[in-house]
């Protein structure tokens, strides 16, 4: 298998957990897309995946899948431990719930913001984040509002019980763990007054699979 | 099992879709919910989706699912054909894949358009549409573009197999076939110039599950 991504992103490094919480990283071979130079927007990597966003895992058949849960559904149903997915018709379900809802609320705002309504990568990937659009910096900023909210609600959910989808650690704290790396390289942490989620955030950064990430 | 929805309305679909196509429905109460008093935007139904969104389904032990893929997810696996999210890593991947796609370039671009651009349900939840947004309707109209892309994606990916997922019906023609119900409900209906989008569409609507829908 192939994986099309940058180190050190975030729906990157959402793959790249799930690749070491599994023990699967020696089975992927990387390959590196320049962002940066908007590689991912260009007819090549179109190809692969129209939606022109990182990362993409090709099978050995010539499969292409992107989106970080069909990716996550697939190493998961692959084999081994821990299940990230669920077990259950009942898991399943409240790990997706919960999954949409930091895919939404936090991570994609994140990144809408990022690109929207700072430098984002730089003026060559901007060209691709709607620059015609003369009220897209404003949408951004309406995209932090949303992903503070966002904080707000999953330190809620947080104290209340240990992980973002219940007792078990899934695909839904990797998502979440994510977007938050994101938001700190943007100069956004954790505000004290959320410790249910500072907490977790900090318990989750000394799980292996992330403390040891490759490509941090 | 309860489902809190309304009859008629594009996500409700979705999943009375799904009852249908697993005979399920006489193991679900429906629960109406007043979209147009803004009853899900209300402490009582945040208390059960804090998304403020139908449909939602309440498990016998009072848990609540939210979120379409997650409620198919639940009753997909619970029991019974066809098998709606796959059955290999391969193709439950591949679903999640084009899911998402019909997600984000169909029924959320058009329900994004119909609640900003237009009146949507009226005044009263038009409140909850971010109405201080100066540029919402233009935001939305952006959305109605995305939404066409979309249509112009679905009927290359149509032209080529026989469903949008692949050679087997699955909640990713669900979700689009949806999406094309609300932007008829606008008077968007698919061009003369994707015919393979618009065949797909006529065949799905001879489905017993969708042309004997309940509530439609």
């Amino acid at each position: 298998m192939k994986i099309y991504d940058i180190p050190g992103f975030p729906n990157p490094a959402r793959i790249r957990i799930v690749l070491a919480e599994k023990g699967m990283d020696s089975q992927v071979e990387f390959v590196k897309v320049d962002l940066f130079a908007a590689e991912h927007k260009q007819p090549a990597f179109l190809a692969r995946n129209p939606a022109g966003v990182v990362p993409v895992l090709e099978l050995d058949d010539g499969t292409n899948i992107a989106e970080c849960v069909a990716i996550t559904e697939y190493l998961d149903n692959l084999d081994g431990n821990p299940v990230l997915t669920g077990k259950t018709p009942r898991e399943k379900a409240i790990i997706h719930m919960m999954q949409k809802r930091a895919d939404d609320q936090l991570i994609d705002a994140i990144g809408i913001y990022f690109h929207h309504a700072t430098p984002g990568l730089g003026e060559t990937l901007q060209a691709y984040k709607s620059p015609e659009w003369e009220h897209r910096k404003e949408w951004g900023e309406r995209q932090l509002d949303k992903f503070k909210r966002g904080m707000t609600y999953f330190n809620e959910v947080l104290s209340k019980q240990a992980y973002i989808a219940g007792e078990q650690f899934s695909m839904a704290d990797i998502t979440a763990y994510c977007a938050l790396l994101h938001a700190a390289f943007v100069g956004i942490t954790v505000p004290k007054d959320l410790p249910a989620l500072a907490a977790w955030q900090a318990r989750l950064a000394e799980r292996p699979s992330i403390r040891n990430r490759s490509g941090k």
